[in-house]
């Protein structure tokens, strides 16, 4: 996957171990196979949805019918694809869409798979 | 996932077992997260890519660097999603893109990944 653009996580603040920081692929590294697979979930679908209004939202924010571990690996494979940004306040991670990235990458596919997923 | 339209293969030509029979999701039946899934694998993009110049082909015609058992699974995943159509015709199974029945569920999705794929 290459060199990846690492953000560090303030191991104490939130009790995440030093392994566990926030690494984001480089725009000429998000990879196709890679993001059609990040958004092939309706969860992930239904993320990605509500962050295309715009906002940083918390994962807990969702509200998600799912266990918290279950969450963060959502928005884990979401990050490593390139679709989303994470980027740490205090104990909370703030999330949000990588649009500009994603229209600059792959013109379109972003708006095509929002319009279809509220189809 | 509902009712299949299924054409029947005729097991004795191919040696293939009643229960392998070609099914097709309808057109109202095409899942948005099972499409972005069969085209997140690279071959899989590379198989729809090929079949976007119109030609019916068979499995073997890609000449791919795999055994038959995982081409035969590339394309049965691409047909569940209702990516491909497949029909069999004496011992071969012809490939299809499904490109109108896809165009008219999720519009503009298609030619987004196609054109995604070639960046």
């Amino acid at each position: 996957m290459g060199t990846l653009i690492t953000e560090g996580v303030d191991a104490s603040a939130d009790g995440l171990s030093a392994t566990d920081s926030l690494a984001h692929p480089a725009l000429e590294e998000i990879e196709l196979a890679a993001v059609l697979h990040a958004l092939s979930d309706p969860m992930r679908l239904q993320i990605v949805a509500a962050l295309a209004a715009g906002d940083e939202r918390t994962c807990k924010s969702f509200e998600l019918p799912v266990v918290k571990s279950t969450c963060t690996h959502h928005f884990r494979v979401l990050r490593e694809a390139g679709v989303i940004r994470q980027r740490s306040r205090g104990t909370k991670r703030l999330n949000s869409l990588r649009r500009e990235d994603l229209d600059e990458r792959f013109p379109g596919l972003l708006d095509s798979v929002l319009r279809a997923s509220r189809a």
